[in-house]
């Protein structure tokens, strides 16, 4: 057996960071969550990139759905490029960066700052400029993240975002069902570890595949795609499902690969009809879920934990994904620790 | 010969779609700036899918740059699956459709209206839902769209929006700008339609390929790769150059295909490092701009006219890349008219 990569060592720790960030996060989770009611937006808008700007996206539900937030994900270019300053005074405005370095996502904070906007960061580096340009940050306590792929603090910063909803709406369940989620990471962990190997074989010489997601995890379609890409140097491209039918569905032919994130909740209705097209289109398919009639549907099941409430099923079922796009990096004879031309923190301007 | 297709016809057509509109859309854009400025918005949401996005996308950075906006893109779905209403009461909601038929996005404009938001509809069809659910209507005047792929309405929908901006800045040289868009889209085919061909063949066996821009023409990228996923059934990824940086980089090596959307403007910075990049790993590259130094480093270039202004450049620029999807078609033996697994009108719920 050959030593455990950096890649995968970060997966497994996930339970332990997810458990400190519940305990460690709990005060500044009240302070930025005091500090936003009081301020009372007019909307929110978030400023990331990579797999943090996947995070937003996963906010854009939970904020929208449980704290009746539109919200925005900002084009930071809008102000590095252009010199242009939208108006976000009105607005809740959040940074994501796990390094806290991002000249330009540091640029829209502080920018919304002047403007009068509360505004907050999550990142990992509670020193960074992010933190220093906003009145609260919520730190992921995940511990230094030495593989060049994001893992454990992509699912804390979904996590710190998680408890800073459940904190704004007050709502008693919502926080019980927070002390639950390091418990099934823990469970999918369990689950999954010993079928990616199959399934990565039926899929390592893809070229190219679909991830498909929608509503609450839209987010993790993205997330899968992107470690895929990452670390395999395969084109993943992620769609939700609604927008695959809006025309890119022309694409997808005999043998094409496509994974299926349908982890249980509002957007399953969608499933069957999927299936069925899928399935006359001859596509290939991994399924990522909880639902027995959908792994049933599929070549490859990657099985979640059952009874996940919805809002917090991203978290856990974006490590069913980080463990299968490992072990197509191992399938794929990469090195999941060295993908090749990327750096672990990106200075865009 | 072949006769033409409906797509290459369209395409053709934009000309005399983009002029009409300039004519008949003054009053309706006059009057929806001047709701607009009378409920003076906090922020805009824009309700878009498909082709429609990318028009989205276009107006994040038009009325942000210009009309000092923060602009959101909606997430139907939170209102079609999840019944949730974000606050919406004091933005401009912004629904676009050809069609003005899609429910979800209907739902989004007929929800922001009941709590009090200025709505307006950019559709082909001011009969429809769509438009009848908002306060204001800007009307495509692109006559029917027979083509599956979105072509006329596409370029009619961001001239419409870039009048709208235009008006309510109320800027009189910006309005002069608009009067030669016209123009400079048909010098664009005159320059590009006798190369595409060429071009295509070096790329109709590609599978897949990135397409990469920034800033007012990330919209461009989108818009390329979705035409050429719905007529080649070729998987096309689009990039900022800035998201490609942080992670997908990766994927690029010898002989990958990536289509470069450069027109001249504030992103042109970064140019010349994204194509020493590209020149170290080998990549093959089609490169869609009006800049000499750009072009003469690409394996096959596109020439866009000199000295049209940033902010309507993706008008002009979309279609290089709607005449190179048509061509990548034609090159790959399949029917433009009859895009497999597509409808025009996608009823997502």
């Amino acid at each position: 057996m050959s030593p455990k990569s950096q890649f995968l060592s970060e997966i497994l720790e996930q339970p332990t960071a997810l458990r400190r960030l519940l305990a460690e996060g709990r005060e500044p989770t009240a302070a930025a969550a005091a500090k936003i009611k009081q301020f009372a937006p007019e909307w929110a808008l978030i400023a990331a990139r990579g797999s943090s700007d996947n995070a937003a996206r996963y906010a854009q539900y939970l904020l929208g759905a449980h704290n009746g937030l539109g919200v925005g994900l900002a084009v930071p270019s809008l102000i590095s490029l252009y010199g242009a300053a939208p108006r976000m005074g009105r607005a809740a405005v959040i940074g994501i960066s796990q390094s806290g370095q991002s000249p330009d996502i540091v640029g829209v904070v502080a920018t919304a700052a002047k403007q009068g906007a509360v505004t907050v960061a999550v990142t990992n580096d509670p020193s960074s400029p992010l933190s220093r340009a906003s009145s609260a940050t919520l730190p992921l306590f995940a511990g230094e993240e030495k593989a060049v792929a994001a893992t454990k603090t992509y699912t804390t910063e979904l996590f710190a975002l998680a408890m800073l909803s459940a904190e704004l709406e007050g709502d008693a369940e919502r926080k019980a069902v927070l002390e639950k989620v390091p418990g099934y990471v823990e469970q999918v962990i369990a689950s999954v570890e010993g079928r990616v190997a199959q399934a990565a074989q039926g899929f390592a010489n893809a070229g190219k595949l679909v991830v498909l997601g929608r509503g609450f995890n839209y987010s993790t379609a993205f997330e899968v795609a992107l470690k895929i890409k990452e670390t395999s140097y395969i084109v993943a491209e992620p769609y939700s499902v609604a927008d695959l039918l809006h025309g890119p569905v022309a694409m997808i032919d005999e043998q094409f690969p496509v994974i299926v994130v349908a982890p249980s909740g509002a957007p399953q209705v969608d499933v069957p009809k999927l299936f069925d097209l899928l399935e006359k289109r001859g596509a290939r398919v991994l399924a990522i879920s909880d639902r027995a009639d959908v792994l049933a549907r599929a070549q490859f099941g990657l099985p979640l934990p059952a009874d996940v409430p919805e809002w917090v099923s991203p978290i856990v079922a974006i490590v069913a994904g980080q463990l299968f796009a490992h072990a197509l990096c191992v399938a794929t004879g990469a090195d999941p620790d060295k993908p090749r031309g990327l750096s672990k923190v990106t200075l865009t301007h």
